[in-house]
Parts: structure tokens; sequence; C-alpha cells
């Protein structure tokens, strides 16, 4: 892509409600553009990078069985005073309905998944199955000054799971844990992402939060040591029984000895137990004829919040550092003398092999100067930078830059790295 | 895909408020669930549907240049109050947001993208440009009786284009006729789709929708003799000077003398001239320094919509009848007797053998009878079925059978027709 036809403008002029450096950096790089506070549209550039986000997480949620489906953000009243949640939920959008029909915009989907799993898992032999789906929540906060990081809207990848057994619930739940840590690292967040306790409500002891470490985190969570990535979140810290059974030989006042950190929580896994099968009375037949009740996990991971969290953790003094496999393209390439004509032939040259080679490739071949296209490239946080010169062009070069780490090196044009 | 791990029930109990056509039938074969009136869950075998449209959609968009970007679904009262529309749209949902902020759920985007466009757009270097999403959309219609035909959330593409003249905006115009054209054939409707001159509004002549022939179409249109797939809607054919544009040597009189049918409406594409970009005082600098107003096109196609009318319109007395570029899996084998060692053996190796050569394939293993078996696959509608009973087991055969005509042939087993 041509940067010059790219629906795309890069700015210094950032409203001053934006406090959070995950939405200056997108807004300033041209990624988002804020519709009001908590509300925001996604630039093509922001775009490509939540999908492969969301790619990224179909990719490991199908790979552990979740089937794909779409449910409704418009939801009937009943279905959310059936789990007491009308009244129990305060960020809930209400509104009224063609008839004066009292509706709530999604926030969650236990009140929708569970009849539906319902009019599907009628026998033992129909169970387990998981379902989720990627879609646009809503939910009415009363502070939303976090950028991407609590929207009133925002993107969320729900997935629930139906079991017959605790046993069978707590295998996939494990599994589960393996998932999110494969999308965490796949986004670049893996070595600062902590499996994280948290508390369980009523059917389990715990459940957990992922928790990525960052100073601007509005949570505090509580390393446990010597057990790689894990902590411990503040609900859990003052639960004696709960603490004995994750530090090791745990003394009460161990808890106070341990490192704390900020951090973001971007994901939560929950067994519900039958929670919300009860409240719908959902039942099916077993073995034996029985009507028994399913067991459910609840399995959430927001793509729109990983993508600012992304943006608060691996920026720099420069702009945006985007790991590779969610950057919107792989290589940021700049013609510095597009007058030139040797220059521009070379600059066309490389656009053309890198993108007959498959690589992603932004192409900057505006008449801006050398500075303001370093400094727009740098912002814009491709993984590497590609530069021709009057100078490299009549040797034949071209600068090469690693984004993350600054590092030059010279390539022979046509030896790309790829 | 193995028919037993889906999450899907086909039924045969269907709410007696599903009057339409499309929505019996793809209720009964478990492609999508009615959450309440004009309100659907996608389940996994409808939402495979939707996102192959969706993506052949994204395709043609890509081709003639549009940028796919994601624009809210929350949208402040301000904006549609600069157009008129905030009481002047009846099918607009409205609501409040935290500190009693009165919101509208987008019902369709010229109120976002206008504004973000000025964000963007500043000079007529940066034109022209086209941009489009693929989202919910909102509207409380009074009566939701038809299925995927008229949702009260819906999916829509919206695509919007931004020029500095009115012949580029032809142009692009033109352009999105092909595209939607395409659209159209490969996802099987190409034959029965009419491009169809509409009301034009203040700043054109005519606009265009796209109608699909069939019988459970609420729109009439009237067919132009010996140009192909064009016709004229109802609007048009009280307008004597439009018809005398469209009809060859039109004399008063000769609109009575058209073939009629009845059609439903899958897109329809608009030139907006500068209605939007005027109310949002929407300016560019142009060559010469002065500041001039760009003019817009918008062009929508909705996807659940058409997902619908394909299933009104290729369906037939046994079920729904896929084509390929859409369909959830190209081949539905059944083993007919999975009890039966050399059958069940057959059987699945015919289905190793299509995963290997990466055909989607919908197996069904069940213990469900023959009959049973044929009539599920007949209605959930899959291009080919594969059958392996154990006569043809032993022979090394494979009974092949195309639903859409129920032409049958015999297969050595193996020797697929992919």
């Amino acid at each position: 892509m041509r940067l010059s036809q790219l629906f795309l403008k890069t700015t210094r002029d950032i409203s001053k409600d934006e406090v959070s450096k995950n939405a200056q950096l997108l807004t300033k790089g041209g990624y988002v553009n804020q519709l009001m506070a908590g509300v925001y549209s996604y630039l093509p550039l922001g775009y490509r990078v939540l999908q492969k986000i969301e790619r990224i997480i179909c990719e490991e949620m199908d790979a552990m069985g979740g089937q794909e489906l779409l449910l409704p953000a418009l939801h009937p009243k009943e279905n959310w005073l059936a789990t007491g949640r009308w009244d129990g939920l305060d960020v809930l959008f209400k509104l009224k309905g063609a008839g004066d029909r009292d509706l709530a915009l999604g926030a969650t989907h236990e009140e929708v998944v569970t009849p539906l799993g319902m009019t599907v898992l009628q026998s033992y032999k129909d169970f387990p199955k998981a379902v989720y789906q990627i879609q646009t929540k809503f939910r009415n906060e009363a502070r939303a000054k976090s950028g991407l990081l609590r929207g009133r809207e925002f993107r969320m990848k729900d997935m629930y799971s139906f079991h017959t057994s605790q046993d069978d619930l707590d295998a996939f739940y494990e599994r589960s844990i393996e998932a999110y840590v494969n999308v965490y690292r796949r986004c670049g967040l893996g070595d600062v992402t902590y499996l994280t306790y948290a508390s369980g409500g009523t059917f389990s002891k715990y459940s957990h939060e992922f928790q990525t470490v960052t100073d601007s985190g509005e949570d505090l969570i509580y390393i446990v040591p010597g057990k790689g990535r894990v902590a411990i979140n503040k609900e859990i810290i003052d639960d004696p029984e709960a603490l004995a059974s994750i530090l090791p030989n745990y003394q009460p006042g161990d808890e106070k000895k341990l490192e704390t950190a900020k951090a973001i929580e971007v994901g939560n896994i929950f067994k519900l137990g039958t929670k919300y099968s009860g409240a719908f009375d959902f039942e099916y037949t077993d073995k034996d004829g029985s009507r028994k009740v399913p067991v459910m996990g609840c399995y959430g991971l927001g793509p729109s919040r990983l993508m600012g969290t992304v943006a608060e953790v691996l920026s720099d003094e420069h702009g945006l550092v985007w790991p590779e496999e969610i950057a919107p393209y792989k290589v940021g390439l700049m013609c510095l003398r597009p007058g030139d004509e040797a220059c521009k032939k070379a600059a066309d040259e490389a656009y053309a092999a890198l993108q007959k080679a498959g690589v992603e490739v932004l192409y900057d071949d505006s008449e801006a100067s050398a500075g303001e296209k370093f400094a727009q490239m740098d912002l814009l946080g491709l993984p590497w930078q590609a530069v021709v010169g009057p100078k490299s062009a009549a040797e034949g070069k071209i600068e090469w830059k690693k984004r993350a780490t600054g590092e030059k090196s010279v390539l022979l044009a046509g030896a790309w790295p790829f």
C-alpha cells in the first residue's frame, strides 16, 4: 500500500481528554479516532491490527475445539431478569424497542448463550461443546478515560463451554489457559503477562485473570515466587485459605512479602458451574434417562483492550512498536528523494519486489522531508524500516532498520531478510 | 467436521412467528436461532455462510480500492442533529449513556464517517478515497416478520466515497455497479438480480437498487426490455422525465406495458453529492488554495439479508441449496451403517481423503437411519453429498449427488471430482 493512498492522517493534535498513553499514540498514528469518551473508530491501519489480533484469537480458540458463532447485541429484558442481572449489572445499557419493549445491549452473553445451548444440547451425547464469538460489546462505564483499555463500546472474544461433569470442565479450563498463553505470546506480551488467581464466586475456589504488567495498569498483582509468571490478585490476598493452597508452605503474613506490580487485566476465565444453566432450567438427558444440569465455563479476552495494552507496553518515546504478528504492515519503505529519478526507481523496485515476495509493505513515496518521514514511520511502529536514498540507490543498497531495537544494517537491493 | 461434534440441532419445531421461508429453513437447518422478532443468533453453520458472504464482499470492495475500517455503533445525538435525522429517521434506536447523554445506535453511518473523513481528507491531494465496514446495524423496525430480510439488528456493508468532482464520483459509482454484480454472481444470484433505477434525492437524477426477483419479495420492479437485467422501481415509474431517460424511445404509457416482478432489495448505491459533507461543513483545500466541499457516494449491501435471500431463492422442497462459494461445507459425507466395520472404514477413509485434499467436509457418522441422514443432509443444503453404504463400501465405490439438481453418479473411492 502506498502511504499516499491510505486513509490516514497522522497528527500532533490530540484532544486533552485523551490522557492515556495508548489513546494518544494510536490517535497520533491515525490508528483510531475518538467519537466520544470510550467510543472509537478503527481506521484502516488500526483495523488491520485489530483483525490480526482477532485472527490469532480465533486460531487459538479453534485449536482447542471452540466453534465460532455470532450472538445478538439486542437482548430481551426477560433473559436478564432470569439471572438477576437486569438490576444487578450497573453498566448495562437499557433501551426501548418496538412496542415499548425493554431491551438491553449485550454487555456479556451468558443470558443469550445459555438458553441457546439448551435448544442444541439435549442429550449427554451432545456434550461437551464450546462456542465463542468475537463481537462488539457495550458497557455504560461511568469513567472511560483509558482509551482502548476501558471502552463503552469494545471488541470482545467470549467463549462458553458446556460439560456434563466438573472434571470435564476442569480439563477444558486448563486447556484454555494454554490457549490464552499462546495468544499473549503471539501478540508480543508473553514475557509480561501473568496467570493471576482471582476470586471464584460460589461455584469454584478461584477464577483466573491474565494480567499484563505495566506502570499504567489499574490493577495491582502479587507475584508468586518460583512459579514462573503466576500471580495473585487483590481479592485473593485477603483470603488465607486460598493463599494456603497457592503459596508453597504458606505462613500467615507471607503475602506481605510478595513483590507487587501494576497490571492491566487482558483476559479472564471462570468456572460458572450451574449458575447460569440453573437460572434457565437447562437440563439434558443423561445415559440413565435422568435429567441433569450441565456445568459451564466462560472465557473472556478483549481484542481491543489487548491492542491498547500492546500500545502501552511495547511503545517507546518515538511511537508505537508492533510485534510482527499483529503489525498492520511488516515493512515501512521510504523513498527519501522521490524527485530523484534513480532514487525513485530503486524504491519502486524495492516496493515491487517486497510485494511480489508477499511481504506486507507500506510505501512512503511522498514529498515530505526525510526527517518527517523517519519520524512518521517511527510513530507508526512497523517492525521493519527500509530506506532508499540517492546514495544508497546509486550503490544498489537499502538501509534496513529494526524498529524495536533501532538496530541498523545495509542490504543489497533484492537481498531481503524474508 | 464430524456432525456429532458440531454445535447444531436441526429441528422440525418452528415458532409460529416465523412466517418467512428463509427463517423457517434456516431455523430448521440449525443455521440461525431467533432471540426475538428481527434478532437472530448465527450458529456455527450459519456464521460460516455469513462469513463467506462477507469475505466475498470484502474482496470485491478491496478490488475497487475500498479500505476497510470499523465505525462505532454508539453515536452522539449531536451528529444526528447536524443532519436532521435525529428526529427524521423513525427507525433510530435512542438510549441514554453515562451522564444522561443522548445516544443513537448506528442505523447507518453517514453521521460518523463524514466528520471522520474531515479529519483525514484535508487537501485535494488526499482525494479520492473510499472506506467501508462490515458491521452490525440497528433499526427499530415496527414490523420484523421477514426473517433475515428485515432485522432489527442485522449485518451491513456500507461503503462511503469522497471525491473532488462529480465526474470522479460518477466513475467510482459505475465501478461499484460492477463490484456489486460480482458479489451477486458469486453468491449464486447473478441470474435473478436486477440493476434497478430508483429515485435519487436532491443531488442526483437516480440512485440504484439491486433487486433479486422472487415471489416472496416485498418490492415490485418493472423490467426494462432489451437491456439485460435492468429494471425500474416504483418511485421512478411515476416520473415521466426519468422514464424518458431510461426507456428507449419512451412514449407516455409505455411504462404500463412493462413486465413486473416481485423482488427483494439486496443492495443500493447512492450519489449523496454534498448532502452530508455540507451538513458538517466539510471542506478541503483545493489546488488554488480555495476551500471546497467534497462530494460523496454511499454503497450499501447487507450480508445477512443476502444470506436470507439465497435461502429464499435457491431452496427447494427438501431444504436449503447453497451455492459453492458460500456453502458452510462443500461436501456432506454420510456413512449409512457406522456399525458395519467395512462401511465405517470406507467412510472414514473418504473423510480423511477429502480433508487431506483441503475440501471442507461435514461427516455424518451418527447412528441415525439412512432416511433421516438423507433428509437432514438435503435440509442442510451442502452442494455435494457423498454416501458410503455397506454395498458401495464392498465395491470400493461412493455414491455422489449434486444437491441442486439431484443428479447422481458413482465414484471410485478416492477419485474425487475436485
